[in-house]
């Protein structure tokens, strides 16, 4: 079941570009023997990155050279138009061809999601991708989707979500039956528009573990393995957790800095306080699903640190590994009928 | 410009009834000697519960007895159909009548939409009426809505829960011209469906003093005192910060028990983290407006303890003063063309 992944890396992408990029997949190297990667980007620039850290080409650490690059703040369709040449649509090309079994880019979401989509093609039964991220919860953790990549969902699209979800639960957190549930603002079956109640239906009819409608407030309490939603709402929910964390640690920082006693308290209580913020802010639960299509495409956010673009990486090792899109792909017909 | 409110108090509602609405009610009277308040409910139970405090009713302080209950998981049309004795109805209707001009209720928070709305009318201009409170940030506050009444909204309603918003900014915080923002998952122009863009060029368009596009992680920055969005968006939205900031301090409280030099840290911390807990938490800010309506409708906080229900006729008493509808009603004119 388990294979040895061969991972192609945007090394171009992200705030911090090749810097990071090489930094993150030296790391990797030498934490799992059996992984194997690409390096695409512009190739002198790639092997001066390599040469510094004393480091090389080898049959483990490839590269492949790309002329171009796509900006943070390119228009998706422009580049997946005009720029054939870029790291990220050779690096995604990799997957297709078979020659890697996952591609990590820290670029242009958009574009990510619009070159995966025409380069990869979607699953059969699965319209389009869907992005997820995991959500550390009272238990663990949670997958929710999707964030961003579709503002109007159908029902049907949101029970492709679930099945995406489930199968991604199962195969990383190795649950036989993935909870799931479906964002909406009440628990009462009055509640919500039509989308979300034709979507209850469906979840209700199919052989999914559905528990039904779940709450915003209620996420962090980890009952729910998958979190249903449109990326719209996603989006926006994802972004007011975000933003609370910071909002609540600004507030913290200054409250603890009004007089001497609360100073030394702070002073102390401060280790601790950045643990709570290391696990609650789900930017440090890095690399994004973009799932539901034929490959693993993963997204680390645009400024990730080397630790945290290694996470992205280690995210598509395990999913690559653990096959997640051939897993969705023999879900869809077990879970549907 | 200001008058002497009279505030209709539907006593029966809330998780403790009679008890938190009467001590409630009895500490405004004696914190602003102009209010008058009429308390709604079983006319027995009222009184006793002002035998208890060692009060009574005088010309400042009325009752009127009112047979039935809006019980809080009620279906808002039975309601609205079938209980025209209830505390609820009888408050809001006060306020039709003129006897009041505002009405508090901490019960059943869809029944007080439906059946204010079925009392009341909304303003001419306005199609549906939106719930809105106020949220922390970093420099004061802002007012959010639509929070849940409206789950589908048009560009038309959203503009005007826009002029709402502003108008409530103006009365209520003293601002000239409301800086107003449109809730969507990003600020570039193509972000959003269609009713996200055709709100934004209607917005545009308009005297309202708009900035464009806000994501829900910049809502704390307070560079905005109004943001718009439909209401299941903003309930998510809400929701999504209320759980970020319990989860947060579940875990910090859990940090803290770690060891016992923490824990000491933790003592000494504990009362600065209630302090910054209390200012971040949206329910601290009770008394959510229900805008657009041709009188002042306030909902608390079901669970609201006599502090909390003692903000919500706070804010009653200050939107009365202030004539909100009336305001709201004037800048229909003024500001959209």
């Amino acid at each position: 079941m388990e294979k040895q992944p061969s991972i192609a890396i945007d090394a171009m992408s992200g705030d911090r570009g090749i810097d990071v990029s090489v930094a993150a997949a030296l790391a990797i190297l030498a934490e799992h023997d059996d992984i194997r990667l690409i390096l695409v980007g512009q190739e002198e620039a790639i092997m001066a990155a390599l040469n510094d850290h004393g480091a090389g080409l080898s049959d483990r650490l490839r590269c492949i050279h790309a002329s171009e690059q796509i900006t943070m703040d390119e228009n998706p369709s422009h580049a997946l138009r005009s720029k054939r040449d870029s790291s990220m649509r050779i690096a995604i090309e990799q997957v297709k061809t078979k020659t890697a079994d996952a591609c990590v880019s820290a670029g242009n979401t958009g574009a990510l999601v619009a070159i995966s989509r025409y380069v990869l093609r979607t699953l059969p039964g699965i319209d389009r991708p869907a992005i997820t991220t995991t959500i550390p919860t009272a238990t663990g953790h949670t997958h929710t989707l999707d964030l961003g990549a579709n503002i109007d969902c159908k029902a049907e699209q949101l029970v492709q979500f679930a099945v995406m979800g489930s199968a991604l639960s199962m195969a990383v957190d190795n649950v036989e039956q993935p909870r799931i549930g479906l964002l909406n603002i009440g628990q009462e079956s009055n509640k919500g528009n039509e989308v979300i109640k034709e979507t209850d239906r469906q979840l209700q009819a199919s052989a999914l573990n559905y528990s039904g409608y779940i709450e915003a407030d209620q996420i962090y309490q980890g009952d729910l393995d998958v979190i249903i939603t449109d990326g719209f709402t996603g989006n926006v929910a994802l972004k007011a957790m975000e933003g609370t964390a910071k909002f609540i640690a600004a507030e913290l920082k200054l409250a603890f800095n009004k007089n001497l006693v609360v100073r030394l308290a702070g002073w102390m209580a401060m280790s601790v306080m950045r643990a709570v913020q290391k696990r609650i802010d789900p930017r440090q639960y890095n690399g994004a699903s973009i799932l539901g299509l034929q490959g693993v495409v993963i997204k680390s956010h645009g400024s990730a640190d080397q630790v945290a673009f290694q996470k992205a990486l280690e995210t598509a090792y395990i999913e690559a590994r653990q096959q997640v899109p051939q897993l969705i792909d023999s879900q869809l017909g077990t879970l549907l009928k």
